[in-house]
């Protein structure tokens, strides 16, 4: 049976509750719902966690590593400056795949570029919550 | 039931014949079969193409736009400079998926950048030929 | 009787049916029409062809160059990158105008850029379809 | 009756008289003239001012904006860096048409980009001194 | 009443007992000592905390979304590029007011640049712990 | 008895009457009667001028060096781009505050800059016309 | 005997006819001829070529993979940016010789780089027509 | 007895078990064992410690002005954008060496760069483990 | 008897009572006494004249034109800017050559430009008040 | 009789006997051997020497103008900075010849450009040891 | 017994005697001397030499891979441009070891970059004659 | 009795006897001719010499601060890049004057930009051989 760990990136536990018209209506909960739901039709275990912090993210990636067969991550807006975390997914041996709500490409300057994105085995950009079941089709 | 144009772009017919280290061992006529079979799995009509010019896929581009509702494209190497083909997505009302085999983000300098990307509604990159069973099921 | 030559671009086909907030409700058929009114009015011979393929601009360039004495043409998205149109309006002589129908100043990055115009003895942008009147003007 | 400003910014006083070869041998009078003739013919009003000083060009055109229906302008230098002549463009209520004698995509550097044009309604470039008169075809 | 968070980011701790010749011979504990005073004769509430961790201070901004009207905040070094904190303020529905001790403009670099104050209401720079004092005011 | 120059620039004599969405609905006199009674209630003096020209500008400053203690200015454009009235605030001794209405640090590109900011004590921004209020205040 | 593709780029048709003080004096055809015997010299079968498509010149490409021992392309404009076509050079398991007829470091700005040249094996640049020689001998 | 403190940034808890062939065999455990000897021959204290946590890290070299004479730090990938650690080791009065296991001018964009470098009393990189106990050296 | 317009830009009334250390102790009367007394030793006849404004400045060159042989300049902050007085010079039929006080190539960023000297006949820079003395020297 | 100047630049001395996987297995010396039985088919005499100094370069480039017809330079490292040689080059009325053993296009960042090409006649690179002799056959 | 070559380059004969306060007081001398006595203590014997030519750099380094097992070298300003250098360093099988004597980071600009460092085995940057120890213990 | 050392760089060996339209048809020995005469006149002893290579300028530079007050230098192409030259002049105890024959602002890219000028007390730029003869002047 594959293990999978989603881990949602800083102020993603706003979504749904806070500029839904940019990020959408579905709440953190509905969204690990909707993954729950997908990995239990799939046979998988998953495993999901929230932080806020740089270095929790990084401790949840180690973590990870124990276990896991995959990392599914939405690193959030460290998606575009943290090397500590793109340092983590470099160190692990997992198949890891990133997941972004909204189209990066489609943003201007900063907000494009994604610093975690080269060490990953594969993005998937634009697709709102469906994002994370594609990332957990991807493993089967 | 959907209707989904699938577009190859330039040197795309090489698939599996050439460089197989890099781009995989499936030829493109394979890659096809399993979108096929994918498309007939979920009750789907696709439509196939391969082009190597430019004009050759504005214009399949247009023409899709008369009967597909989506356009599920792989622009090869056209993805980092036609503003012509980005002219022609974001011109024809229909949902489209960028599809990439390998992982752009982790291509240094010019193959990083996708100029067509921002006017899709999603980028899927890194899956090889499943990104286009992925870019499917995002349809659904 | 002068004979001036117009070619439209990438995706203009699609003038007036698409997108009509941003390129303006009338066809190209329509444009051409005023096009030929003017030409007429002005006493001159006009040929209009559009082309979605970069070879085939460069044919049509070549072409004109047996028998017109000006040029009027909008690259559309081509402006931008197409140093294969910009060598062949510099390889012909003929007098040439480069129409935008937007302002194209006012437009970001790569979209603000011709790469045609410095070859070209005149650019006219930001006036809609009577820029290409304009341009019929300028060669009296 | 149509009500157009038209300015010239600085160092155009010295038209025809200086460098003829790069700027044509037309003085800024004989190009005043012919501006009044097309005006004349057109059947609308223009009132014609040249000025050196960033300051007076800024305080014209805010007067230009209690009486006239549009604006002709051709900044000279002030194109390339006055951001304040490019404000008091965007702050009045007037079609304005910016005008350059030569084409100005086709210099090098900072004499390619005008900092104006982008808040102006269209861009005439390249034409010499009938560049004006086209200008003022386009308000009818 | 008006209730007011101020967060102070990393390093503050050490105002007032390091390179106090640079960032004032103030205490942290004095200059919140001057905010409660002004608040306490404007008659708001405030709240002051200070942390050294990024994920401390985003948690620190969705609790002040709670209860808090207004926010003031010196992020400290993470000013310059913490995406995760502007996406915190951009997230809460708070006015954000952005202060720095010393003028960031009159800065070197980096130091010059604020990724966080493009989603703040306003921005006070250069007046020492006045400046949080204004920021106070600006509320009112 | 303090003294302050207030010295407003470029097209700013327009405020309230054209683009008040942008700019707000408060006209310039409107403005400049808040901030007299604000420098009545704080008991100091104040003269307020605005000018469009670069080089009145900086002759106004040199003046207010001749009898005030600290000068408040809106650049308005010429923030992005005068080295000479940089230069001007450079050479006087006065305390010197920057506003600006809008917070220009939430702008583009060159708006985003300030030229003149590193040569003054403090940069207020944002505010509206509650900056000039605010710049008053740190005087006291 | 050695089997050799030559490929003419865009606007190479029109070679010796215009612009001549830049280009030479030679047609095409007399390229080609001199091509020919040097061929015929060596002893070895050469195929000639002149494409103003990209998606042709990529279709040449891959033909001339299927019978060719080694290829001798002069790109035109496109050298600057058709990275599709670069992507067939790579693609095919040819000994690829660039060349260019001026010596192209001498150029400005786009035109002195070439994306294809580094999937190339070499690049001959400046010899005008003896380019073509120096490349054919470059087999033996 | 001079009181050194060791600090080791995000990841490098993984050292030896993860990419040893790029990091090297030796585990943290042993290169803080062959610190700890070094530290027992020179006749010097030292504290070891590593943190996933960019604030952590803030607060560790905090407390070592406590208590130190010198720091050690490797700040991993936090080398290239804490500017926070950097205005923590510029707030402090140790001296401060900074330490990199890999030749950091080796390696490409931004691992090139070291944001925190600047502040420090010197830098050694490329030694691997060594690299610490010269540093250890430097003080003495 | 040859005639020298020297003309000085912005600022440079405030020359010797203002920054001494920067720019001198000279006030601009001893320094036009000094060019006055080299220029009578000289046999040629000087005017010298000082403006803040920008169109000042190019009337001041158009005047000069009239009656002058040589031009003398110290744009001042124009420098780096004012490609209105860069047309100005170009315009004008006289050998211009520009002096800077302080030597501008020693200078960071903006202000180690001059926009101006391209179209002067020589620069002069780093002398001081001796620079304008050396100019003069230049025309005999 | 055709006279040619062969001049090798820094570190060629050690062609063949270091990193022959990168420079390949020939030695300088058998380079050599091979021009010469070249130049003596082809009927010209050569001299051919090596240098690592910048200064003997150009004092053998200043030299050879005294009797060669052509020089056929390889710069080594000064490739990519020598401005001096540069200027060497362009100073002496000899046809010049620059030849890279590998293809520089297919380097990264400094040592793709060439600041001494653009002032020789033609670049030939990527062929080894056989564009030396290409050279020599360009000039018969 | 272990073998050092110590290159010194421009302007380092200098040391000591010049601008002390910046590069320290101690004389090439001295610290030669100190390199000297540590190697004898180390047991190694070294051989140490400055030249201020980069050709006779070059030279030092190729003569050093004929007897020495590695090599220490403070290459000055060569350091930031020499890339002929870098390639001698490159060319030779020997153990090389950067030293400056001050830290490179903390400079502006060019001389923060080092084009020789990347293919050194390490660095050691800032702490005056002792980096010159440091190197040499390395090697043990 | 002022002691002045005047040193020309690269290639000015061949003034006046290669590209006179460019740099004139004074041969080296007549301008030094003139500087000694110009020095006669002045009462001061000059000495002058010429070198190709950056090792002997450097060493040239060390020797005149034996000796010499002052420093006239025409480092040639080294402007551009030699560090090591800069890091001579920086060292020594005179006053350096940087002269160049053409004006060096009028160049493009590179030629336009002096690394050696910063660390000079003046630069005279574009007065052909009298530069030389004002730089001895600004001695006096």
């Amino acid at each position: 049976m594959k293990k999978i760990m989603v881990i949602h990136g800083p102020n993603l536990n706003l979504l749904g509750t806070r500029e839904p018209e940019v990020y959408g209506y579905a709440t953190l909960a509905e969204i690990n719902h909707r993954i729950e739901q997908a990995a239990a039709k799939l046979g998988c275990e998953v495993r999901i966690a929230q932080y806020n912090g740089e270095g929790e993210i990084i401790a949840a990636i180690h973590a990870a590593a124990e276990w896991a067969d995959g990392l599914i991550i939405n690193p959030g807006a460290y998606t575009h400056y943290s090397y500590a975390i793109r340092d983590a997914i470099s160190a692990v041996n997992l198949t890891v795949v990133e997941v972004h709500l909204s189209n990066i490409f489609a943003r201007e300057d900063f907000r494009r570029n994604s610093v975690t994105a080269p060490v990953t085995d594969g993005v998937i950009s634009g697709f709102g919550p469906t994002g994370y079941i594609l990332a957990l089709y991807s493993f089967f």
